[in-house]
């Protein structure tokens, strides 16, 4: 009887923290997505000097605070899911790990230079308001035109790192080290700062004949942009076309996952898991 | 008898201001813009040191011209209609005041401290031209395109968005301080900047690990641009269709506007108001 | 009798400068082209101060032989036309006097100061080269394109020019005269160099809501470039339908021009001239 | 007997190098494309100062190693074609021959000043890769598009030309020598640069003047980068059209050259070669 009640408790939780169908789930990713931001906020402002100086202590607490709270929702993960070693070894699992333990590491060590290292972990946290882009259906038609043009834009990239490779050398060849041009590597990386229109200028050629060069790469980029704008814009236009039902992603809104094996994407009507035949609603 | 004339007066003064269907309404229109173009100039003018200078009388003069012109005309929009609270406290109702008041306000205060803020309000004058907008079928167009595919650009921004704080910590680990990478917001601008194809160039990368990230970053921005020109031109090519009448927005190119309640975008052949029933044309 | 043949060799002389259908007319137009390239080029060599310096001379002698070419080219065109008066006040035949003076001019004035006024002048004859844009039928297409869609760019172009209005005095007022900032003219052209994504970098904000702003502005105008390729992808993609006859034009390849009142865009097979019903191949 | 024992010899040796549809054919071609990336990588690494100090001996070795594979690559070549003559004198024989020979040469001179010429044949390796673009059927369909809006593309660089010639003569003599505006070669690769909005910043104008023509070059060049995009957009979305199958490539995915004459594209189940009539498979 006590485990049936411990059963209950934990499909509860399931609901709340993985499922946002129900007023409990959708608060709770509504939380969650605020102290991420948060947390991605007290970042950036620890790395300001000037501020770090001033209020040290109160981003200190704050990165505490929130530390502690994502730590607690890694552990009521963990509770809930039916199998959390699955949860744990998955992608989710593993950021969701490295979002709170620098934290403690810091404790341990302390130390300045560790920071650094700490910092570059931390950044992982962005990736969970990734899973947001799940709810807008807009995104799979995006990310489907994306896939339906991949090849050609694989091409595409290859001809500009090609074209960057010939003109970076010739750059080299002609501009030499008083422009600036001092290696074949740095050409190249100004013939793409060029070719994709960025232009940034702390390199620039001088020679006539450099930057007669110069401008035929520009022209070029400024051509060959074209060419990925072309390929998406056919992609949409026969995604949006009434013939072509073959290539219209059917888009599941609801946000159901798997008590016990996690899998999500159901159908909007589905009543047992997909992928492992468990019962989505009942535990 | 006379009550008749001065509702027939105000009905004439409503048709002059507020409509541009009769020759008097057309006139006033390009006096209007002409005004507002004039008054931005001079704004604009009065910024440039070396002129405010030179010419601060005549600059004052203007300015003390245009503003009673902008008064009198808010006096005469307030008097005409039938509802004058609805008229004060709508959108262009409060812009209209705004752009007068501030020169009035100069006057009690005076100060040059002042006038920075002063400055700001006028800005807000340019938004009167934007009225003009209405009368170019052609922005219709636009603007369904562009709500049309609202989803998919926000979904687009929201990515951008991402890839500028992911890049851009990561850009402040490589490079740090010496390159100018001083505080994660600061690279995260950098990355806009350089994600966007702008480059400035006041920051720019000096590792060869920073400028290969750079260059991925770059060739990134070069081609994501494709995604929301494929996204509009699709959207585009959809509303052309001739099998879509469903998308299509039917303009209504008359300036009506209704003297009891101030409602616009009335059909054609309209000859009461949709929203409160008040006759159009007679008072 | 001696009438008839000096009217025969004007119409030779017409059909060699006017038309392109025979192999002297070929040959004509041919030696002009590379005549006018060579003009552009020597006026550009000119420019060069350590170019002139060193070889003024035959500068200055290639420029006499070709102002010589090109005046007894203009007395050609006087001469076969048979309403010179009409050649003469045309936009092409003031272009051809003013391709010529300049020399003439510098030869009676001389002096230096007067030379950066003739350059100028010069420079328009690189408009004649625009008149083999006719004989390429894709130009046309292009051209009907663009015009098609006239109204939906000034719009769109209204709307850039608004937006950077607005940010550029929003820019003056965070920034200031201590980033470069100093006027609203120049905030508004910071502006446009932001917004159409070319960032030259002599500008650029330092305070960090200025440096927000400029994000902003960055990725709108990396957004709205999305609307002009829009509009003529769609125009295209229309005029490329085989459903929409109207808007396809009937490109005329033929080069022929009335001997008489020299109206061209003659149709193929046209034996009479369209505008004054003179005959086309005989005198 | 022993003669077909080496024509067989020859044929396997044929079928490894000219095809990829044998595994020991693939291996090959995987095998190449390393080391052709490996030196194009010792290349770049040779420019930099730094390293080539630190590493001249390694790379010095590196370079002879893949040297001596290219030429003994070479050798296997020749003597796998039934025409050597004519493999020699094709495109690809003579960059394979380039790609090897500079090395040696440097053994023979050795001098410093020799290096730099040497450097530039080098970079003709990497049209090798190029090759790979064939296998590639995506790229067919990039090339047919843009071979296609061949003439349109033209124009539109013609266009961009002119306007460039225009408006940086116009610079020239509104800007001037203190701006960097020195000549109009100079100001005409200034243009280039604004109108692609590459920006790089090393010139930029000062006055108002030419501020405002910058302003209205940047537009312009926004503007019109619309064009080619519509036109590759319009010429793909006819390309994937079901009903225009005249425009369809039929991509040939397999990988035989003919042992005789070296020509390639056959046909899927093609048994003799198409040019020759040679027997594809067996010699």
């Amino acid at each position: 009887m006590q485990k049936q009640q411990i059963t209950n408790w934990k499909t509860k939780l399931h609901d709340i923290i993985y499922e946002a169908d129900t007023p409990a789930g959708k608060l709770f990713d509504v939380v969650l997505l605020i102290t991420i931001i948060a947390s991605i906020v007290l970042v950036m402002l620890e790395s300001i000097k000037s501020i770090d100086a001033k209020y040290h202590n109160i981003l200190n607490i704050s990165e505490w605070i929130i530390t502690i709270l994502f730590s607690l929702e890694y552990i009521a993960r963990i509770i809930s899911v039916k199998k959390p070693i699955r949860y744990i070894f998955s992608f989710y699992g593993i950021i969701d790990l490295l979002s709170t333990i620098p934290k403690y590491i810091s404790l341990l060590l302390g130390g300045i230079h560790a920071l650094a290292a700490l910092r570059a972990l931390r950044l992982l946290r962005i990736f969970r308001i990734l899973k947001l882009a799940r709810y807008l259906g807009a995104s799979n038609m995006l990310l489907s035109a994306l896939k339906a043009s991949r090849a050609k834009i694989l091409v595409f990239l290859f001809a500009v790192l090609i074209l960057s490779i010939i003109f970076g050398t010739l750059m080299y060849l002609i501009e030499g080290e008083p422009s600036g041009f001092t290696s074949i590597p740095i050409s190249v990386y100004w013939c793409i700062v060029t070719l994709t229109t960025v232009g940034f200028g702390d390199i620039a050629p001088v020679t006539p004949i450099g930057q007669f060069i110069a401008a035929v790469i520009m022209i070029l980029g400024y051509g060959i942009i074209a060419v990925p704008t072309g390929i998406v814009s056919a992609e949409y236009t026969a995604q949006n076309k009434p013939g072509t039902p073959a290539k219209k992603d059917i888009v599941h809104l609801n946000t159901q996952s798997c008590p016990n094996c996690s899998a999500s994407k159901h159908k909007d009507n589905a009543e047992f898991c997909y992928k492992c035949g468990h019962h989505l609603h009942n535990a």
